[in-house]
């Protein structure tokens, strides 16, 4: 069975165990980290090692280290010739791998917090190689962890990145300063759960752009100016004001 | 039975009929529209009126029009002097009715698109009226139509509709826009369909500060700065800059 060692003891390492562990076809058989103590989530036949030059032989290393970190660990690893050796990073190029004969990138497309349960199986998989006999091995392996895997290459990688940024932190964002405005007022902010819902819902059955709703999108001048007003002492009224005119002017160029 | 009389025929006026027919303790017994011919959802035993001084007699009528028509159609409509009328706008101040006896608002806290389905009892129902009989009135209807139904003055309830612009409007333009940075690079937009849904489900199980991930709340400057050249000739640079700025001052201020 394949065996794979893990570096990292964040979100992405957590859910990525968590999945390896589900799993009957792929062997997880250490985990590396700084910290003193192994991590909670691993049960206990799963060796946890703090030292980078006693790290066990296996078939596959996957970094799930901060990005600034991945060249830097990488350089540390002595690893088999016959070993591949992975980052998980959206932005960074496959090459910063490139001291091993055989590399590659597994980029998870998600947000993934430690206290949050997913399906990893839902979860896209991007991945990227430096030969097809690495990359054929990767699809495969990755294919066991998920249903949807796919092929790009580092700069395809970094727009998908980007996207992501604006689908889910950018988003996120907006929900906390939506949340922030009802709690600075009393009012109660679970109020906005259905509505936040059905934000992503409908883009299950219409493009975003046919789902967009709103005084922008109608260029709705009343409306919009009521809301300016409201908010004019407040540092979301240049947001507010930037986003509602790109979004007029996307609606005149319709 | 309580007889309603509905005026407008856009997606609010949609989702509103459809959830009337749908109930057995409320009729709705009239729409009010300017096009030529009923709308095709009504079925055929509701009567369609093209005439405001011909409108039906009605214990309620529910104005699902834009805000700057609702002054207009309330000012010709002539109502019996019990009969109650309210306005489903998020940010009209209630007064705008004051010329009737008994009137009100109900504001449903959701994005409404005619093509795509929704529970409309989850719907919070955010009310309004100029008297407390009047008040308990709706809410009596609101509950049959909705499980959750918040009172609330119109200053609160512009601000809720700030809030819902955040976290619907601008969240979905956050989402046109990671989908076109896709679609214009010849890369799969449905990707992100797992990442946009996630992004609303956490917000089941976390706060939306909690569930924030990504390089801005990361202060990763490495990436953001990959990230802003790779946007420096597109129209998402400001956006993606500002956000990114914003997000850095919120962590700081954590």
């Amino acid at each position: 069975m394949l065996e794979i060692v893990v570096i990292g003891t964040g979100n992405v390492s957590y859910h990525l165990c968590k999945a390896i562990l589900e799993t009957e076809n792929l062997k997880l058989i250490e985990v590396f980290g700084r910290k003193k103590n192994s991590p909670k989530y691993l049960i206990d036949s799963i060796s946890y090692c703090t030292n980078l030059k006693k790290i066990k032989k296996a078939d596959l290393y996957i970094l799930c280290v901060s990005d600034n970190a991945i060249s830097k660990i990488s350089d540390q690893l002595n690893i088999n010739h016959d070993s591949i050796i992975v980052h998980t990073s959206g932005s960074t190029n496959m090459n910063c791998l490139s001291k091993h004969k055989n590399y590659g990138v597994i980029y998870p497309l998600q947000t993934l917090s430690e206290n949050k349960k997913i399906m990893f199986s839902n979860i896209p998989l991007i991945i990227e190689a430096n030969s097809k006999i690495v990359l054929d091995k990767l699809r495969t392996i990755c294919s066991i962890l998920s249903k949807k895997v796919i092929d790009s290459n580092s700069d395809q990688r970094t727009l998908i990145h980007i996207s992501a940024v604006f689908a889910n932190n950018f988003s996120n964002y907006m929900n906390i300063i939506a949340k922030e405005i009802l709690n600075s007022n009393n009012i109660d902010s679970n109020l906005l759960n259905p509505l936040i819902n059905e934000t992503a819902n409908k883009l299950n059955h219409l493009s975003p752009l046919n789902a967009q709703t709103g005084p922008a999108i109608r260029k709705d001048q009343i409306t919009i100016q009521k809301h300016l007003n409201l908010l004019k002492k407040t540092k979301y009224f240049e947001i507010y004001d930037k986003l509602t005119k790109e979004i007029i002017k996307l609606k005149n160029e319709l």
